[in-house]
This record gives structure tokens, C-alpha cells and sequence, in this order.
């Protein structure tokens, strides 16, 4: 048994916590360069209570708002540039997975001369990054538990992670308030990612004793809080417990990896900008069920979580789960078609090489390439 | 549900991880401080080894070698002369809790000035310390999983532990190998300490989800191979178990404390020098027979991570494990007198007023009186 574990981000976890926003941030700085969305935070007010709670601290606020959903490298750099020209010198991300990856990027490339796809694909590295303060508004992603920043590159369509200490954010500010204003096929979709994030850390081949205890209790928080978070939007204590297991999947992730199933998803959001969540939906169960002989004990684990009895009716539970929050899908609704299929099995090879190695069965091109027709 | 938790340390675990101290170490600095006992890191080899992987990272050292059991602030403030009279950078301790609490002792006093008692009772705060390296040889304390420095005052028998984010480790490096040559009664006191750590912060009022699932883990590990290893010391798969238990239990007090069997213990400890775990063996029962009715579920678990069924006969299976141990006793075997206890019961008030808080059944000086007098 030997293992390394290392995750140095201050969580502020309960309802109201955002009111803690100023005072937090001002720890790490006196200038921030809030990163957002174009819409939500500005929509329910968010953004104005942020921003109120930064001045009150005394900090001065600079506002960047242009991220989309599968945020681009480019739209990083146009961050950067602003947060350099205004000498920020803390990077305030508030929003859901999209804006809080980008403000990692932006704190990292305000920090870092040159082209961030070459720290994405390991040429070059770095331990510098602007000082980061995370409030999520979904609970999906679990950015606001580890040092990774997802981003898409809008000239190749390669959709791959940043991961380095230096992007782990020094506060997140986990309010569980903030997400209950998301629609409900958002949370479905958020939802179903941060049972992926810690599934897959569970089954990686990578995981370790800590990551193995936070992703089992990840899983039993959102096997048993997701559905009534989702059909009961007023139940407050599933919220918590889901917002928790969400950032507990960011955190382990961190550690462990993902495996398969999210290495095969980016080529297909990275290739046509589909919703991370549906295209999880639509690859996961015909991902694992060419895996459960890789770790039938941890496939047992996950079912019986779900409400199964063993590793042989988890497909069956993630299937019934999906049912339940009408993710059931497949890759081709998504507006993937089948000419896509050897594209995207040459940029998995390239962008979640990672990812596929850690998985508890190790998939070559010919396995990813029938995956990809079953869910298609 | 609210709770903040931050513990930024570098965990490395491992059997032959301490050849990887040096390289650690100088992250940190260039000139290290050395923190060990008289003798018995000299006897296995060890300081030789560790100093070896110092220099070879091109580390300067200097050794101070006269830790204590149960250290006093008096032998911390000499190391801390010595520290500044060198111009020491980093601080490495090496083994066990008394070793530990004293380098982290003197890399804060480094940094401090005035007397360290100000500081442990509250009444002067700092967030400076030098950085700090740790290698524990006992899996007892958990010292390298937290913050905190248990000191004991010459003067006035006062024993009770600096906390502060400040001396938190930069690095740990657990490696089970050197926890095989303790002798079988101090494993036996010290397992028994460290299985006391985690079972005080599940039961703890300030515990939290994540102390919640970290120190569940902790009893389960310790409950199941600590009787293994002290049975067969050649089973080395128990020591990795019980050294990452004894880990966890460092970490989970960080966040949610300790409870009143410590809290009680300190003031034994502090006025007649007594074995730690002898003290917490002598009083955990006595203190649990009024305790189960404040956490009846949580003492369940305890019983049947130790082999128990339920809230009922936890206690119980405290006494087997003890008896198992060769360290079922009592205070009165280990010099403490009727005379001594009312000092004791004022003593815990001043010293552990926050662990006597933190116990799910809050008890008064009568009942503390009470429970005294029944460990006797």
C-alpha cells in the first residue's frame, strides 16, 4: 500500500456561505477578476451579491463574463488578457463547471507566458497561478474540489484538462442555496457528471485508500439524494447532501482520475459542443458493461449504493437511475453521427490517454470504436 | 449542514518512503533542524538514514536529540535557540508524538516571539512558523496528520496542545516499516491512542461529514488489524493499515477534536508523567459507561467496528480490545493517587475545557469527579 495524497483547498460548506465571499477572497488579494457566465448569475442575482460582498471587504472588482458552455482555450486567453491589463490579482470564479474552469485558466495563464495547450498536453509545466476563490452554482462539476480546468480548443476540437496544484483553488464556497435555482434537466444532467466523477474514481486504477473512502460516500450521497433533490426541488437536505457528494466527486477525481467513460466523452463534446451530462448518459452504461469484469467488487459496491444487489445489475440501476431523470439518451440524439466515430476514436487516444489506461479494463481502438456504435 | 475543513498537507505514504525525505525536505528549505528523541532513532539506524537523505539533497543539518516524553515547553524553546542561533529553514521531525509536537513546537517558537503558553492558551495568536517535515516511528499520535503540539508546562504541570493552521505539516512521509521495531507494549499504547483519536472525533459535537467518514474509516482499520500487528508483528499488511488509521486519527481530531477521555487524560499525564495510552486505557471505559446514552448510533458503530453488535456492549468490546493489548489498568497502577484528584478535575476545566465541550454527554466537575474516581 503506498499512495500520495495532497489537496490543499479550504472548503466553506453550508447555505448563506456566500455571504463569506469578501472576506474570504480578501485573504488572497485586493483586485478581483470575477469569471462568469453571460446569463444565470446576473438572472438570479448572484452576481450583484458577490460583488457586494467583495466591495464591502474592500476589494475592488473587475467583471469578465463571455464563458460558454464547453468554455474555450480562447476564451481563456481573452480573460487573461483582461485580468492582466486590470492588475487583478485574485481570480473570483462564480458559476457552474464552465465559468470555474475558466477562471482557473485565467488564473493560470495571467501567471504564465505562451500557449496553454502546451501545459495542457505536458510540454511545458508550471507550479504559478493567480491566487483562486470558487462559489459553484451547480453541482456537477466538482471544480471547486480539485486542480483541474476543462477546455476546448476551437481549432482542433481537442477538449482536455489543465491539471496542476497551482489551479487548485486556496477557498471554495460551497452553498447549496445557489443550486436549487437550477432547472430541472440541468440538474439531471450536473447530477448524473458528479455520480460519474465519483464512480469512475472508485473503479480507477489509480484510486487509493483516501480516494476510495470519498467516493464511496460520494456515491451513496447521490444515490440516495439525487432523485429527491430532483423530484422534490423544495427538500433542502437533499440539496446539501447532493451539492456535498458533488464536490466530493471534484476531489477525488483530483487523485484518482477519471476513467472511460468521461475519457470518451470529451471527443464528442469537444467535437460538436454537445451537454457534458448527455453525452455521460449516453456512453456510461455501454461503457461499464464492458467493464464489470474489471472490478466486479467495486461494480457491487456502486450497484448496492443505487439500490441494486451486485456487480450484476449495476448497468440495470444506472440505467433505472437515468430513467428517473430523463437522461435516458443515446450519442446520436446528441447530433453525433456515425462518420464521427473514428475521429473521435483518434482524439480519445490523444486527449484522455490518461483516463483509458486507468480504467479497470483497458480499452485499444477496436473496444472504444464499438463503444462508441453501442451508444451511438 | 455547515462546516469548513482545510488540512493542507502533504500526505506520503509508503514502506521505504522515508528515502524520500531529502527530496521533500527541500521544497521547504536548506538548512534543517533535526527533532528526535535520546535514543531510539539512533539505535534503529534511522537519523543516520534520514540525515544521509538530507545532505544528499544538499541539505544542511543540525540535530537536536533531546525530546522527552511528554515534551515540555521549556525543551521547545531550547531547540527553538538553537533553530535561530543555526538559521535553520525547515524543521524535520522524526518519530514519535513527542518528537513531532516538539518540531512543530520549535518551528513555530522560530517564528515567535513571548512565551509559547500564551499562545496555547489563546492569548496570543500567530499564522508564522517555519515549515515543517514530519516522519513518525510510533502509529500512535497522528501528530503528522494535524496541527496541533501537546506540551507540558514544568511549572505548572499544565498539559495541553498549541493549535494552530501554522504548524501543520508541509509534508508527512508515513512509512509502516519504521513503526516494526516499537516494542509490543508501546504499540499496544499507542494503537490504543490513535483508535481513542478517531473514535473521540466521530463522537465529537463539532464532527463533521468529512471527519465523519475519515474516523469511521480510522475504527475500522484500527479494529480490525491493530490486534494483528501486536499478535504478528511480521504482518506487514496490518502495519500499513493500522499506520494509515493512526494518520486519520490525526486528521480527524485537526477538525473536530478530541473529547473528554482525552481531555481527562491530559491532567493525569501532566502532573505525574504517565504513559499516554496507559492513561486514555484506564479512563476511555470509565468515561464511555456515561457516555452512550449522548451518541447511542455512533457508539453502535464503534461496537461493531470492534466486533460488537450494537450501543450496548461497545464498552465492552473497549475492555476485550484492552485485555487483548496486555493494557487493561487503572490510574491508581500508574501512580495517580485519590489525593491527586482534585487537582485533576480543576485541571481538566482550565486545560480541556473544549474537549469536555466537544463530549456528546457534557459532564460537570462532579461527574468528572465521579468518573476519576472510578478509573482509580
Amino acid at each position: 500500500m503506498e499512495f500520495q495524497y495532497y489537496l490543499p483547498v479550504n472548503l466553506i460548506f453550508g447555505r448563506e456561505k456566500v455571504n463569506r465571499l469578501g472576506e474570504t477572497a480578501s485573504l488572497y488579494g485586493k483586485k478581483a477578476l470575477i469569471v462568469t457566465g453571460r446569463n444565470s448569475t446576473k438572472k438570479t442575482g448572484l452576481l450583484d451579491r458577490a460583488t457586494d460582498s467583495l466591495k464591502k471587504a474592500g476589494i475592488e472588482t473587475v467583471l469578465f463574463d463571455k464563458v460558454e458552455q464547453n468554455p474555450l482555450t480562447s476564451t481563456a486567453c481573452q480573460g487573461a488578457a483582461l485580468s492582466r491589463a486590470s492588475g487583478c490579482d485574485v481570480v473570483v470564479g462564480i458559476g457552474g463547471g464552465s465559468a470555474m474552469d475558466s477562471a482557473k485558466a485565467i488564473a493560470f495563464l495571467s501567471k504564465n507566458e505562451g500557449d496553454i495547450s502546451d501545459y495542457i498536453f505536458g510540454k511545458k509545466v508550471s507550479d504559478q497561478a493567480l491566487p483562486i476563490v470558487l462559489v459553484p452554482t451547480t453541482c456537477g462539476t466538482g471544480s471547486e474540489g480539485n486542480g483541474f480546468a476543462v477546455l476546448s480548443n476551437p481549432e482542433n476540437h481537442d477538449k482536455k484538462s489543465l491539471r496542476c496544484n497551482a489551479i487548485v483553488p486556496k477557498a471554495s464556497i460551497i452553498d447549496p442555496e445557489l443550486m436549487t435555482t437550477m432547472p430541472r434537466h440541468i440538474l439531471a444532467s450536473v447530477g448524473f457528471d458528479a455520480l460519474c466523477h465519483n464512480m469512475e474514481a472508485f473503479i480507477s486504477r489509480i484510486g487509493q485508500p483516501m480516494t476510495d473512502i470519498l467516493s464511496a460516500e460520494g456515491i451513496r450521497l447521490l444515490g440516495k439524494y439525487l432523485i429527491r433533490a430532483y423530484t422534490d426541488p423544495a427538500d433542502l437536505d437533499a440539496w446539501d447532501h447532493i451539492s456535498w457528494g458533488s464536490t466530493l466527486g471534484g476531489m477525488v477525481i483530483h487523485t484518482a482520475g477519471v476513467t472511460a467513460p468521461h475519457g470518451m466523452e470529451h471527443p464528442a463534446s469537444g467535437l460538436h459542443n454537445i451537454v457534458h451530462g448527455g453525452g455521460l448518459a449516453a456512453l456510461t452504461p455501454a461503457v461499464y458493461e464492458e467493464s464489470i469484469s474489471g472490478a466486479p467488487e467495486k461494480f457491487a459496491l456502486i450497484s448496492r449504493s443505487l439500490g441494486g444487489k451486485n456487480e450484476t445489475d449495476c448497468v440495470d440501476q444506472i440505467r433505472h437511475l437515468l430513467a428517473q431523470l430523463h437522461l435516458s439518451t443515446h450519442l446520436g440524439e446528441q447530433g453525433i453521427q456515425n462518420g464521427d466515430i473514428d475521429w473521435m476514436v483518434e482524439n480519445c487516444m490523444k486527449v484522455s490517454a490518461a483516463g483509458i489506461a486507468n480504467h479497470p479494463v483497458v480499452f485499444d481502438r477496436e473496444a472504444l470504436r464499438n463503444i462508441y456504435r453501442k451508444a451511438l
